[in-house]
C-alpha cells in the first residue's frame, strides 16, 4: 500500500525559505506571486493491507517523527 | 488563487534522506515500512484568476526554479 504524508508549516509560522523562493520567482520575471510556503512530502510504501489501520499507523509516524507538531501540520492520504 | 506544486525524486534516483527516515521509523517500532521517499511541496498564492493561464505559469516556475528536472518530477495543482 502506498501512502503520502504532507507536512506544511502552520499559519503564522515564519517561512524564510518560502520568502526567498518568492523573491527568486519575482527576479525570474514571474509577477503575480503573492506568497510561497514550502513544505515536505513523504511517499511511504507499507506492507499493511488494511487502509484504516495503515492510516492510524501513519498518523503516529507523522506525529512522532515526520512532523514537528509545534510548528507544522500534517495530512495523511492513502494513494493506492 | 491557491496552487500547490509537488516535487518528487524520479524513480531510480537515490534518496539517502528517505532511507534514513525509513531506518528511524524502524527504530521507533514502526514495522512494515518498505520504503520512504522524501519530496517537497510549494504552496503558492497567485493573483491570477484564470486557472489555465495560472497552470501554464506554474509549470514554467516548476521547470525553471522549483524542480531540478534532471532528477525530479513535478506536479501542479490548482487548489482553490
Amino acid at each position: 500500500m502506498k501512502a503520502r504524508v504532507t507536512v506544511t508549516l502552520k499559519n503564522g509560522v515564519l517561512d524564510p525559505q518560502g520568502k526567498a523562493i518568492e523573491g527568486a520567482l519575482g527576479s525570474l520575471g514571474f509577477s503575480g506571486v503573492n506568497g510561497v510556503r514550502q513544505g515536505k512530502v513523504f511517499d511511504i510504501e507499507l506492507t499493511a493491507t488494511d487502509a484504516d489501520a495503515a492510516k492510524t499507523e501513519l498518523e503516529a509516524m507523522a506525529a512522532r517523527l515526520l512532523a514537528n507538531t509545534v510548528i507544522e501540520n500534517y495530512r495523511v492520504e492513502i494513494v493506492g
